[in-house]
């Protein structure tokens, strides 16, 4: 996924959202379930856009969404309760309408532990939560927040 | 808290939502995570309104909400994963503008796990999620859906 | 995916695990928060291995885990609070020491919500939670139980 | 609660948590969905006995576990997406085998949002979860960890 941006000359600048596993998200198992790192993923991409200027409050007033069309992981090496990590975030790839995240989750001693991405509509309501929503084009502002300067 | 509505002469319905605890839902003690008896109470409370004729697209559409006041729940006995339950819940007091709702979760065995309550008011929005919430008046019209025939 | 199992003459029961959306499950657009699919995901999938006789209890005595390798979604229509769905499951993959499982999130009016797979292995700990896992071997047995009859 | 800590001559640390409000943490009301406090309590809670010396791994390896017997929060005020909060947590009372924690959780600008407080056991398991599990006495030396400086 990763490519396509190369072939553009689009490179992301990385982003970081620091996590720590909490008790109530391991399993029986005693290490990570695994939704969480959905979880951490939907959080990291909101933190992705809101460094951008592209904040919760702004998002709303301008009756913006990024609904998911497809999300994935494979898990490499389970977090374990306490660990800290980093969600690594870049955008992947720019569609037209949509956008690929991918998001690497790395503890703390530098051990990747899940790589993940998430392919996301940049849309618009027609008057908030509840009317039609429309994919918009990513524009080149757009992009331009997201740049590796 | 039921006795100020035996007081009033009112009876509640108890009404049954069913379910069933998830490995998911379990902590490395391997038994309920207990954040999720609230998950239960809140999905309950919604059940009850569901039953009584406030399914949620009217909820919806009349701009109805139901904030939380206070939530508490004692734990008496821990469930494991894969463990069916009932959570039975009434409606415990009627205020002016709030309610209290009384929730016990019994295991398929007849085990009382936990009981809980939440307070909740009796909420409208102006024009939907963001305009100002204000407290409506418990009407008779609403306790009688919620009466024991 | 399916076509592996296809190809070798391995036709999967299908499995149904019910679900109905909760209001703490959807988020501010008012729609599901997309993690929920994989909750429910993973309800399933244990849902599965106790239809096939591994109850939770039979996998704790056993010592057994199914940890995930990968998991992964398509996102093609939104759940909305109180709709109820069926997950439909079924072992699209039998690998060495590994499976894969496919899930259909279909809506009570027939609507494919999303469609899912997870990738897990077939593991077992030397002595419990926190004790080395290993993979073991799919068995014929084992495969017998999800066949289709 | 905190009388019967303050009887007894002893005051708490207060422990610092911090946490920002995720957009799956909001409801389709776009704010908080209420048992997102107790995952913040619990989260708080762990971190607690962490700083006290008492880390997660600690705690796996001398099999101990802090069950709740009760738990309740009163909620002032509703968080918003990408509110930063700190949970604020004390011990409020050491019983005999068991103690109550008080937590208050605090927006960025001042404002108390929700007060709660969880009642826990000081628990032992014989040899590791799924094993009995009993009540410890609170020790002097536990309680000097919490003891404010």
């Amino acid at each position: 996924m990763g490519d396509s941006a190369a072939e553009s000359g689009f490179v992301s600048t990385i982003f970081v959202h620091p996590v720590q596993l909490r008790w109530g998200e391991c399993d029986p198992a005693g290490i990570i379930f695994y939704p969480t790192y959905f979880l951490w993923f939907d959080a990291a991409a909101w933190n992705m856009f809101a460094q951008a200027g592209y904040h919760a409050k702004r998002m709303r007033a301008e009756n913006r969404a990024m609904p998911l069309v497809a999300a994935g992981c494979e898990f490499k090496h389970p977090a374990e309760q306490e660990d800290r990590c980093e969600v690594r975030s870049r955008v992947a790839r720019w569609g037209g309408k949509s956008f690929v995240l991918a998001h690497d989750v790395v503890r703390a001693d530098g051990t990747l532990l899940a790589q993940g991405s998430e392919t996301r509509v940049w849309g618009r309501y027609a008057s908030g939560p509840g009317s039609p929503l429309k994919g918009e084009s990513v524009s080149a502002e757009l992009k331009a927040l997201f740049r590796a300067k």
